[in-house]
């Protein structure tokens, strides 16, 4: 096994995150293994090594510790306990932190967590059944968030109550009490942002500029770089960003999702322990990326320049509603006509509707013309399923 | 086999160009079969398949034919007639196209091609044996330079010929008659340089920026960009480009090595079918890098804008002298910590003294400072062999 950088890296995980963790490892020479269930996952062709297993495979993940100097992740929702049994009883390097990833895993605990440490977060509440739901609808107010506190993403976990009417449907829908819940305060926001961050193993903390994006159907859809805020929401949230890197220790990369108010106040939405769909764009528009500066992290190397060279925009592709099956990417030709966009494709050789299916950025003078940019080249693409 | 965008691509060779040619092409999704000798290549990894043999075995490229769409290569050094053989009676879409690849792998031909049609290049002889030498002295005069048609690369098949007394020497280190072998008049140039253009099969050129190179042993050094020549030169340079794809009719990346000579004129010195380490610096300072400009024109799709986006340096990294083993890198820390450094190692296993290991690209606002960046990680590396 070949290893010319000393430092073999294995990952849980290759799907699109992996994948581009990997591209930037490669760059550097690094020998990847990985874990991923699926064969033709997007991140097999580009891995040394790939161990066809579960994310939660309690074996897999010893064997992939086996093969490799430092481990890692592109998923918060896998095995934290293996992982944390892993590093005490065997010794393994592991970023981020296990433990932290535990935490910030439930999402009670990881506000709890926020809180404890003076970041602003919208005001939340536990939730043990559903008896508690008057008391809570008096406590936060009309319409409130009601969470399943594990397990969701891309808006799956999420439930507006908006009067006592909807307490039947939420609860039912977020699995009637077999998930932990919790409850937050609504916040009329005006704008999401998010800002990747990445600490160093020496504690050295890089935050890269502000994003603004749009989600459509809870799905993200879009962000632009520079956010349009002040500056003086910009700094605030990145030293909300910074903030959140030092309550959890965390080594690596992580994405913190941020709600600006009508104040201009930054509370904190959601911290994920991985780089993050909203942080593409430094593919194109950082002088490091967010997967390089992971890289760089999780090997105790020297973090990055995380600055910004040029306005930048990126937009999600999404698979084709009404296509489910074998993927077949159209409209290639016509989306690489426009000047300057860049295409992401993952290589996930089964489409579904709304499922990740790649992305697209475009630099340019301004973000409303990276935007315009990537808007033409996207209006190109369909995601559809082969005929059979 | 998946294939999501209805085009595989077979690459022969799996070095570093290879390597990078498939980092460009993955980012899109594509799939992607290499031919390479060697095992642990740089591109084994990162290839959906890979076709163990000798870049020259014809059933290899048969095979490689049979599985992809579309078939390039990384190498002028490979067996042009199964190429032409595979067009011809098979089919076989290749590009660039063979036919110009066999032209242009004996440099007399290549020359004679680019004479006839007006591109300005050094004056050039014939050479059949060594009795043709004091004729061709006396028509192209002291210092001239004696060169194998054939199979040269980083001054290898170069011999400077001063006066008659090297005429036995010369002679006989460029294979006493075996290869066939030209004479060129010496050019006492200003400064080397070198631009990248790329041809789709629509006949569409574009042209990269122009760049300045520095040798050390004849062995590419240092590329900077961009070039420090006046605009009439550049121009000049950019056209000559321009119309050497026209020449070849070249599909995919072309590299034309230019001289500039003392009175500002530009001459031809090579021109190789494929990307070249003078234009590794498009991956970090270009819209779109030469690798992806090459996947994009072989597979038929639009070309890319080839703009600078900002004043570059890259400079190679080579094995150390006195080390010949199992690759092991050193110093990566260090040239990390260097801001704004991109460190490409290429993952090649085995080390040599003066083999091409890496390189290291940094921008900035001026050439100056880019290079100076580059230089300072530069030193902190050092690729050396494993102990036994």
């Amino acid at each position: 096994m070949t290893n010319i950088l000393n430092k073999k890296i294995g990952i849980v995980g290759g799907g699109q995150l992996g994948k581009m963790m990997i591209q930037a490892a490669k760059q550097m020479g690094f020998w990847i293994a990985i874990i991923d269930p699926t064969e033709k996952c997007p991140a097999h062709s580009l891995s040394d090594f790939h161990i066809v297993a579960g994310l939660d495979d309690k074996n897999a993940i010893k064997e992939l510790a086996a093969l490799c100097d430092v481990i890692t992740y592109e998923s918060e929702h896998i095995n934290a306990e293996a992982l944390i049994e892993l590093e005490e009883k065997h010794g393994a390097t592991i970023y981020p932190s296990p433990k932290s990833l535990k935490i910030i895993q439930n999402k009670y605990d990881q506000k709890t967590e926020l809180h404890k440490n003076n970041v602003a977060i919208p005001y939340f509440l536990n939730v043990t059944d559903s008896g508690d739901l008057p008391s809570v609808g008096n406590e936060l107010g009309y319409p409130f968030m009601l969470k399943s506190a594990t397990g969701g993403y891309d808006g799956k976990g999420n439930y507006l109550i908006n009067s006592p009417d909807d307490f039947d449907e939420g609860y039912k829908s977020l699995g009637a009490g077999t998930l932990p819940l919790m409850a937050e305060k609504f916040v009329d926001y005006e704008m999401e942002i998010s800002v990747i961050a990445c600490r160093a193993i020496c504690g050295n903390i890089k935050v890269f500029p502000v994003g603004h994006n749009t989600h459509v159907n809870s799905i993200l859809d879009e962000t632009i770089v520079p956010a349009p805020i002040n500056k003086q929401t910009m700094e605030l949230a990145m030293d909300t960003a910074h903030k959140v890197m030092e309550v959890f220790e965390g080594v690596g990369i992580f994405c913190v999702e941020m709600f600006v108010d009508k104040k201009g106040d930054v509370l904190v939405n959601e911290v994920a322990p991985r780089p993050h769909n909203s942080g593409h764009y430094t593919i194109e528009a950082c002088v490091t990326s967010q997967f390089e500066q992971h890289i760089r992290a999780i090997c105790g190397l020297p973090l990055g320049d995380a600055s910004l060279t040029r306005p930048v925009a990126m937009i999600n592709i999404l698979g084709e509603e009404g296509f489910d099956g074998e993927t077949l990417v159209e409209g290639v030709s016509d989306a690489l006509a426009v000047k300057g966009a860049k295409l992401h494709i993952y290589g996930k050789t089964h489409t579904k509707p709304r499922r990740k299916m790649g992305h697209i950025t475009a630099t340019a003078d301004t973000v409303e013309e990276a935007a315009k940019l990537c808007r033409k080249a996207k209006k190109c693409i369909k995601i559809i399923a082969k005929e059979e």
